[in-house]
């Protein structure tokens, strides 16, 4: 379903959970496209609510319990530890036709948390991951062209209608996304490998360099490969303390296969096994040649 | 010694082996400068010689041996590995007064070939390395600012005279790059820490990803942190294993520094130590904000 086949008001009232960068951007975005009725803000700091308001990310500010009862579609885009507990508090409120998605890194233990707290109503609940975002955070950051051009990963479980994974597809391509269904399981392996352990390794990097006694020494001396490769160290720490335990299964077996390979790299270097190691170093080389093109 | 107070033809005829994109890039910036009498270039590409010949970064083509009888300096910027054999060719031929330095990334591995083939000759050879690059190759990519601003660390070793190693820096000034002495051992270690290990961790990650049988899925997937994080892994793989081999021992130290603080997280994440696990990224993440500012 194309935007332009969406009536005004498509999607009633829409509550947006965290109005950060992903939250407040997503409500530039439906009311820029002209798909809501209104929306409604929910969050834990004030400031950044009434700074959504201004730039016109939402509406109203409401609390949770309310909004719920007043809301066709639920955004929750607050961090990934902190979804159980909102689950919690929308339970009694949730009118059966309000369908709920989300904007968390992890997906596997987002349909855990949902299944446990809401129960039979878990069926109105379609997993999401927009892949966008950016260095800065908080409201004052939000654009409403941040996920054109972006995917949405949707992981639909078995309790969900057709309908209803088609209704939540249809708001995340409003924003400007390109959606693509995947289980939640191979989503949490995929992003374990592309984005959680990077960020592990980079954070490892610098705890390392950090060690040494020569740590300013050694830093005054990184140039622009260091710059590139230690960039995602500078995250949020909550935020990937939170993503690292919610993915904890997929993000070990990544990083035990990452161990084997450096584990295996180590031996050749300590071995002088030029010609091996050229030839991993090689693939590498190629792959991400190729990779970057596409 | 500032560049301006160097006569014209201060260093005479200048021998650079290796036209690349450093090597090229010295002649352009050393004739800029009009501080050289002849730049003679030496090196195994004919086709490469002859581009930067014909953009000016050279004004001859001579083999290694002629070279060396007709000049006061020499460049070395062939791949680290090629070094031994280099002052194997030279050492015959080499003039009492003339001086040799490198631009290669290791150090310590240099002096020791050095003192091994050059004998007492090797107080003529002082080792520097210009922290200066880029993704491109060949003498087409040569500019004369390449070094304008960048740090070229001299490691002078106990034979060198102190002229003679004045001599050189003001070489590597005259190009443009502010130059810093450190020890051979502590620059290896140094660029161990800084640059040789993410380029190990890069080329790994992308081996890691490739063994996966969803490689092509993964890799789909992969945004920007990824991207930055595997940059270097797209570097010429024959010149980095070089490297590694070169500066074997400095790098299997910090690697195995690197790989106790890894397998720490591991644990960490295995425990489901969201406490400690913050503590680490925080600090991480405070150190390179910090750095990035400086």
């Amino acid at each position: 379903m194309s935007t332009n086949t969406l009536t005004t008001n498509h999607f009633g009232v829409v509550t947006i959970v965290g109005v950060g960068l992903i939250g407040a951007s997503i409500g530039l975005a439906l009311k820029k496209a002209g798909v809501v009725k209104e929306v409604i803000g929910v969050g834990r700091g004030n400031a950044n609510l009434e700074r959504a308001k201004a730039i016109g990310a939402i509406d109203v500010i409401s609390d949770l319990a309310n909004a719920c009862t007043r809301s066709q579609m639920i955004i929750l885009c607050a961090p990934v530890a902190q979804m159980r507990d909102l689950f919690s508090t929308m339970e009694p409120y949730l009118k059966p036709h309000t369908l709920i998605t989300d904007a968390g890194s992890t997906k596997s233990n987002m349909v855990l948390a949902a299944k446990e707290v809401l129960g039979k109503k878990v069926c109105q609940f379609i997993p999401a991951h927009p892949i966008a975002g950016g260095a800065q955070h908080g409201a004052d950051a939000a654009k409403p062209d941040l996920f054109q051009g972006k995917q949405t990963i949707i992981c639909p479980i078995q309790e969900n209608a057709i309908a209803d994974v088609e209704l939540v597809e249809s708001l995340w391509q409003a924003v400007g996304s390109k959606t693509r269904r995947i289980s939640a399981i191979q989503h949490d392996a995929i992003f374990a490998a592309v984005s959680h352990l990077p960020h592990v390794l980079s954070y490892a990097l610098m705890a390392s360099v950090l060690n040494a006694e020569d740590a300013d020494e050694k830093l005054s001396h990184a140039g622009a490969g260091f710059r590139d490769f230690t960039r995602i160290a500078a995250s949020s720490p909550e935020m990937w303390r939170d993503i690292c335990l919610a993915n904890r299964s997929a993000l070990l077996k990544e990083l035990d296969q990452y161990l084997v390979v450096l584990n295996r790299m180590r031996a050749l270097i300590a071995e002088s096994d030029g010609e091996t190691l050229e030839k991993i170093f090689t693939k590498s080389s190629q792959a991400r040649n190729r990779w970057d093109i596409s």
